[in-house]
């Protein structure tokens, strides 16, 4: 077998020792006769899995009891939709801030269920950079605030969670969840597609604080209704089993590395080796601006459309693929959540002054 | 390995040829250096999955170019929502037929957003048989006509399709896609939840006349948009990518065994084995009324409680599991869809004689 570093920015690299894992048991699922992708899910050996991956994440994130955990479908674009069908009440109002071209979608999708104002944007930058939040911002009254914690396009993240005086915080944590360490009593309401830091695609986790749910838009799609959710344990339908079952081999994975704190620390390592790179070469551009700068997606440019194609074309050679950056942006993204090893990020940093060495 | 035969109503069985391969694949597909689940979605490799596996459900259904093919998350019970909103106009009415439990969850739903007649209902006899429909019955201008052409719970399937008089016939075919020959030209729509012939949970297939689409309700969720989903090939936002692979790989599979209508070939005798078997029976009564009897969910009682539980022990200590029938039928459900051999299906009947006998 041969391993590549893969720097996509979602679908994206998943521990090998998950996956190894996951091959074992796939046929045969420890004993039971049967894969995972096979069971009932209404039987005790499928309850256990789901069970113990909640408890796993609550232990990673340290999720009080007074919050819910959810497993949903529709990746984090679902939750788009289902946030303001059940925090935003008929005729109600809620606050988002564009920082990327999540936010955005998150909001226009919000816009079909209430007032949505827009507090605080960086759009004209292009989104290098996180607008300053402060509570006189915000809107009396509204719902909530809706932030996305970290722009998986633009490689920026808040450097500080905004201060909102009492209202709610709504966070898309997609690309950075369990990647970088949070307070969960700091958010309202956290949810996050799977497909980046958590495991295989299809598949929103959701975080809500308890008191929040229980007032689901009449008329919505019933799947989408928090309560209910919660009440039958993420079970109203078939959930997704197998992802869900891959997720809690992830947490299991993040808790046996040390935990969100430790994945940070190395997290900040990995994403240290390449800003610096950046810093002192004379060739590559940081995209984000300085204080904003992701640890989970670092965003550079070269000085032509030639070289990027040039220098992306070397790295897949060297098994460095996934490089390209989003067309909104060009260059090049390089996406390193919890499971790209430090060996994957020194290779991409060696290539980088080999590449800037002979284009001197 | 020890694999059992699993009964279950879904998810169920897997072919452990597709098991086999998937395991095989896991860690490193087919050289690619990552997992099918760590895979970009906007990558060729991927793509070229999805496109084959859009191609081999084409090839396995005889589905003509004039249905899009789509793949989303949520289910058969999202579904129940997503039906509604792109084919029933706002103060449209829609007929519905009750056949069972998720034919009338369907329904409920769907009063979310427009007229529904129930058009024709066996619940007074407990589901155990299928109304006969003839045009007269439906509502002239109803937006379509929905069906379940085979009920999970109830084991009963519509002998023949409804006649419908030119309305569009919409159908939930979960549990019964890929298990006999349909010809898609008979309906308007066609949808299946993954979990019972298809692959793992957490994703339905839809199967729709293109010209019924394009009609999608101002102000319901983004992802439920069958136009949005047909023109993004299904890929509007992250799909289920491994979901997808393993459908996938079942549709091949089928293909290789000879297609649906080998399938059904199969089914039918595995079928008619348990159903001569209790029809030969002092101590096992069918559930289901005989013309409306399923080749795939085989319903049957014993006379007591008792003898019930027994039933299911014994079972379960010879590897026959995850038989007990749905509470609202009480009794034995043995799911036999594609991926059960002839041989579980022997060892049932085998089990059910020596059962029988033990307890004359």
């Amino acid at each position: 077998m041969s391993r590549i570093y893969n720097f996509s920015a979602g679908p994206s690299m998943l521990p090998v020792s998950v996956l190894e894992q996951a091959a074992k048991d796939l046929v045969d699922y420890q004993g039971t006769g049967m894969s995972v992708m096979e069971m009932s899910h209404r039987t005790p050996v499928y309850e256990d899995i789901l069970s113990r991956t909640e408890c796993s994440l609550r232990s990673c994130m340290g999720i009080p009891d007074q919050y819910a955990v959810l497993f949903m479908q529709g990746g984090a674009t679902m939750q788009f939709s289902a946030v303001p069908l059940n925090l935003l009440p008929e005729g109600g109002c809620a606050d988002y801030t564009q920082t990327g071209q999540f936010s955005s979608k998150a909001a226009s999708e919000a816009k079909k269920y209430g007032t949505i104002n827009i507090v605080a944007s960086s759009k004209a930058d292009n989104y290098t950079h996180i607008p300053h939040i402060t509570p006189d911002m915000l809107t009396p009254g509204a719902s909530y605030l809706h932030i996305t914690t970290n722009n998986t396009i633009f490689g920026t993240t808040y450097p500080r969670l905004p201060e909102t005086g009492g209202i709610p915080l709504v966070a898309d944590m997609s690309s950075n969840i369990l990647g970088q360490v949070y307070d969960v009593k700091d958010f309202g309401l956290i949810y996050a597609g799977a497909q980046k830091n958590m495991g295989p695609a299809g598949m929103a986790v959701v975080i809500v604080r308890r008191d929040l749910m229980g007032h689901f838009r009449a008329g919505a799609p019933v799947l989408l209704d928090y309560q209910l959710m919660a009440d039958n344990d993420s079970m109203y339908n078939t959930p997704p089993c197998w992802t869900i079952y891959m997720a809690g081999l992830v947490y299991d994975w993040v808790l046996k590395m040390g935990g969100v704190a430790e994945m940070e620390k190395i997290n900040r390592h990995k994403a240290g080796l390449l800003y610096d790179m950046i810093d002192n070469s004379t060739l590559y551009t940081g995209a984000a601006q300085r204080p904003y700068r992701s640890i989970m997606n670092v965003t550079f440019t070269l000085p032509s459309d030639e070289l990027t194609r040039e220098f992306l074309q070397g790295a897949q050679q060297q098994g460095l693929v996934n490089l390209k950056g989003h067309r909104s942006v060009g260059g090049i993204r390089a996406s390193i959540y919890n499971a790209m090893p430090v060996e994957g990020v020194e290779a991409l940093v060696s290539y980088m002054k080999s590449f800037e060495l002979a284009h001197k």
